[in-house]
């Protein structure tokens, strides 16, 4: 008899190898900056590169205000490390509950003027669990989701497997449209954003409101880039429009403009224990260390009361955004503090950040796909209340330098 | 003309409340100890409960070997604070890498003796992501998951929607006679786990591994429960098995016997470069903060080289297990240093839990469904390092009370 074939398996190997080649010939395979952040230097940082370390200065971080960097809040952690140890010890069931998370719930909830929060361990875990847990668990339930949605809440919405419409991009006439399709008492969530931060758009919050409760609809709206940053009090866009209390769920992090990392979701009571009792990725899973909730009760306690922070850090958006205009380079038309710069090109965004790096020790990562839409690469600028006006002139000379050296399409001045 | 009949939205509230008092009538609604634990005391804590606040013993922390109270990991971290900030200020991609997550990732890959690790800001999201990706980017890929996997795997597993099998717990040959319905050339990753940490057995790695190889599959062995715990080195039970470099992807957390928080999978360069360029639960989030990072690298080089740590660690178990059986408690038969005692009822565990810590200062969450079967419900004991013989007569003759009050069902002496 002949031997058999012989059947090789599969070269996983040269899969995993394939597809990566593939990534660098398209222009987006990632490269990480091996970064140190300085207390009391922020934004400048050291660049681990080569073996070698040079200073550099940060202007793409979402330690928005600063935060992550200050005393209260360093000390506040500290302080827990060493009282109560590094990490919590278990999920939150079992043994994994500190006094701190019970403080830097109730904070939480105040600070949105809703009954009840819940701390996850990331905002991407807050969002992908709770649209999973009420797509799964309301029966008939439709999820109703902005096209631009970010990542955890597209993933929550897929995986919870509930029937679901994709609305276009701040438009209600069309989320309008699409809820007419069904009866007012089908349960259903719209699910949407405040800040979109990658282009910096903010949505009509009070016309998306107003059109969820005339079909009877729950809402459900992220603002991770918008806590910390928005209205008086610094809860959010929903605070500064005054629209918090038809909010049913307003999801936030602890990872940017508070500076700590962390998610969560603030709401009714009963809504929170559902999420609590029933959400697989919050019951699962180890929780929190007591000093991030240390560190983020404190951070929470402060921007409450330093609105100064929030209208400094907006003046510096505003400066930016106005001093790039008139040097030409194109920025984006956001509305936030977020400064997004359009290069439209992979390649070209890459080698943009790279001279940028490597002429001026400024770093801004490109953003390329899967972050943005194909062809429209970007270099999204974040300046802080830390970035002065020394900061500024320079980065505005580096990036006019760059335009020119690469060849980046500008805009007419003026053109704002 | 008549009205139009009026519909009433959902009443969303009402339905909450509805699934919250099923849970509660069934005995599966969950109260959480609010702890303050204490460094220089553990496993002695706070409990806060009503107002008041009592000295407690925790008796089911996850913090296996008391590392997260230990002085080189606390200063590791306070020090990291003061050095560069509470949080990352962002994702690993856009400026959220620091020098500590470069060093942590490669101390990771040499516990291991792999070529790469990558971290992830929980063992749940490590493996939700790697198995999500696995599923979804390896064209016709088929999964093997152990019927007993943990939720975060299930779910990986699940929301990859490649197609899957589930082999018997433990049951190799079942396994194989999964896979042998598929081609050799058929790409395939065999899901498990080394320790399962409710009921505190072990998998017989070597034979699983020998399995997978013959049908070409890829190995993903979870280690979260044996990492800091086996092997001389204590990189997990496939070290002290001798089969580490024989599994494609061990996967490992930070959050228990390494005392800190954050999850993480170690293998070749090119497997976790892909991981790395394509899972969404990994790019799209904020990092770790930089002193999660510098606590979890000084813990992991602690452990490396306190083998006698792992030894009482085992001895305290073994203890645990002994003194309970021969007075009658139903202690579970665990290989591990994991220490359940079986309940049987939801009402009953929870009544057993309430009494030792009224009487007895003693906690001991109840674990029941869904991190359990219902029938299976039990106190899950895990003793560590830390609690000495003293400690340890007072819990035996406190679940000895508290069976004999409660009258739940003993085995006879000796039925070990």
């Amino acid at each position: 008899m002949p031997p058999d074939k012989v059947t090789l398996p599969m070269d996983y190997e040269a899969y995993f190898a394939e597809r990566l080649d593939a990534l660098k010939s398209e222009g987006n395979y990632r490269i990480f900056a091996d970064l140190e952040r300085k207390v009391g230097a922020f934004p400048r940082a050291a660049n681990h590169r080569d073996g070698g370390v040079r200073d550099i200065t940060i202007w793409c971080s979402n330690d928005y205000l600063g935060m992550g960097m200050h005393d209260t809040v360093r000390g506040a952690m500290c302080e827990a490390i060493n009282r109560s140890g590094a990490g919590a010890g278990g999920t939150r069931n079992i043994s994994g509950t500190t006094h701190y998370h019970v403080l830097l719930e109730q904070e939480l909830a105040a600070w949105h003027r809703k009954e009840a929060a819940l701390t996850f361990t990331s905002g991407y875990v807050a969002n992908l669990t709770t649209l999973m847990t009420l797509g799964a668990q309301i029966p008939d339930v439709v999820l109703f989701s902005d096209e631009l949605n970010h990542n955890s809440m597209i993933e929550g919405v897929r995986h919870s497997r509930a029937p679901k419409k994709i609305w276009k991009h701040n438009d209600v006439a069309h989320l309008d449209k699409l809820m007419s399709e069904y009866p007012k008492d089908q349960p259903k969530v719209v699910v949407f954003e405040s800040v979109y931060s990658m282009d910096g758009d903010i949505a009509p919050l009070d016309e998306i409101i107003s059109c969820a409760e005339e079909h009877g609809a729950m809402t459900f709206l992220d603002e991770v880039h918008a806590v910390g940053m928005y209205g008086q009090r610094g809860s959010g866009v929903a605070e500064r429009d005054g629209v918090a209390d038809r909010v049913d769920i307003i999801q936030g992090t602890m990872g940017k403009a508070i500076g700590v990392v962390g998610g969560y979701i603030a709401g009714s009571a009963r809504m929170i224990d559902f999420i609590r009792s029933f959400g697989a990725g919050f019951i699962f899973t180890t929780s929190l260390p007591p000093a991030v909730a240390a560190g983020a009760l404190e951070s929470v306690r402060y921007l409450k009361d330093h609105n100064e922070l929030r209208e400094r850090h907006q003046e510096r958006a505003a400066t930016a955004k106005h001093r790039l205009r008139e040097r030409g380079i194109p920025v984006m038309p956001s509305v936030s503090h977020i400064v997004p710069v359009l290069v439209g090109d992979p390649t070209l965004c890459k080698q943009a950040s790279d001279l940028l790096l490597d002429r001026y020790s400024i770093y801004v990562q490109p953003i390329n796909y899967p972050t943005v839409p194909k062809g429209t690469e970007r270099l999204r600028i974040t300046p802080t209340p830390l970035h002065d006006d020394d900061a500024m002139d320079y980065l505005v000379d580096a990036l006019c330098d760059v335009w020119q050296t690469l060849g980046i399409q500008k805009v007419p001045e003026a053109a704002e």
